[in-house]
């Protein structure tokens, strides 16, 4: 399993990304699953992944390498579109190649081709985006009514978001709260996502990132959101008035 | 779907079900799945149902009627069985002998049998307890360590209970707390989990119920708990201290 989650503020954009796979519970990994394509003062683009690893590592290399997308003849990358919404097309043609090579092998020994994406950035001059694509290379798009996407293991991490996240008056220092509340719910629910995360946070029209940083399990920051959640949690709870009936 | 969970407290027993059932989002009813057997200092055993309701009502019915247990020829109903574990035993009976009845064409018409249920209760001069009950009509019981079950959509519910309920400090009246605001999380994100809730608060010894109530739409304490728990929640995460990276 994996989580992750991408929230578009007006602000800017904050992803996070747990880095657990696993075949089986004996059979557990640590592999990156945020992507980031940055030439700063020109384009930002990042990619997380779910689903399948190899289907998710073969589409980040066909995006590396380049290919025809559905727009042109000439091989495209993330680092040469023109758009983030030609970049959305990009990514779902690269998951249409994967499922046109292995979809069949991968039938035949009764495994699922599923891959689920987050795609979001800016390019210079243009607006700033977040799309969720599907295995099937379509995509949707993030809007002010619902500003966040999950992929994953979205419901333990949902409650927090659906109830602290507004596009126009969250902050993005408290988006990476939020982001990072909503991953320690996960986190303590499903023993298929784990340590350690990553976390990019984008400032609209900034052109480049303004964090992209691996969170240990020891950091001292994420321990203790952990720990004061839990406490904050409990006293509000605790804090309720007594039913009346 | 459905979302019903049981907390099993120092002081006593919390019980708290939805009563939405679907057959697909176009056809939605409201049936209680919460069932009490009371005689008042004598036994008090309440059961709730989540999975196919067809397969629920059945195994009530039988429960009601009386059917002749794993351990005896005699018909057995709730109101005679000796003790608790007897109680979960026979429950278990009633969904085995409900799939002997309508497995074979259930599968004839590709419907899974399924019945997930929790059983909890005291019988005088015995001590109180809680079940979850299976497909195969074996169970499990709470512990101190595990003092909560939860069947259904137990994922968006699941994180205030992992941090807010303790078997020895937690009170009943927190209890109730905690698993409204479970409730509310799951109603929030689980369009097939819906009002009216039914709530039953049983205290360790008492041999009678506390509180059997059913919560409309427009209970004033509920939907206040409500509204305060998503400000609380709020002001909890904007609270944190920023990060220091």
């Amino acid at each position: 399993m994996t989580y992750c989650l991408g929230l578009q503020l007006d602000e800017g954009l904050v992803l996070l990304s747990d880095t657990r796979t696993n075949a089986g519970v004996d059979n557990v990994s640590v592999f990156r699953k945020m992507t980031v394509w940055q030439q700063p003062g020109e384009r930002v683009i990042m990619l997380m992944t779910a689903g399948n690893l190899a289907v998710s590592q073969a589409v980040v290399n066909l995006l590396d390498e380049g290919l025809a997308g559905p727009d042109s003849d000439t091989p495209e990358t993330l680092l040469t579109v023109p758009s983030m919404f030609r970049a959305a097309r990009l990514v779902g043609q690269a998951i249409r190649d994967v499922f046109e090579a292995d979809g069949e092998s991968l039938k035949a020994q009764d495994t699922s081709f599923n891959a689920s994406m987050l795609l979001a950035g800016q390019l210079k001059g243009r607006g700033m985006r977040l799309f969720q694509l599907y295995s099937a290379g379509n995509f949707i798009e993030a809007t002010e009514d619902t500003p966040f996407f999950q992929i994953g293991e979205h419901k333990y991490g949902k409650p927090i978001l659906d109830r602290g996240v507004n596009h126009a008056t969250t902050h993005l220092t408290d988006g990476i709260k939020l982001a990072l509340i909503s991953m320690d719910s996960t986190l303590r629910s499903n023993l298929s996502v784990g340590m350690p995360l990553d976390l990019a946070v984008y400032r609209r029209d900034s052109l480049k990132l303004e964090m992209n940083r691996r969170i240990d399990e020891d950091d001292p920051y994420f321990s203790m959101i952990r720990q004061r959640w839990s406490q904050a949690l409990r006293e509000a709870s605790l804090g309720l008035p007594d039913p009346d009936w």
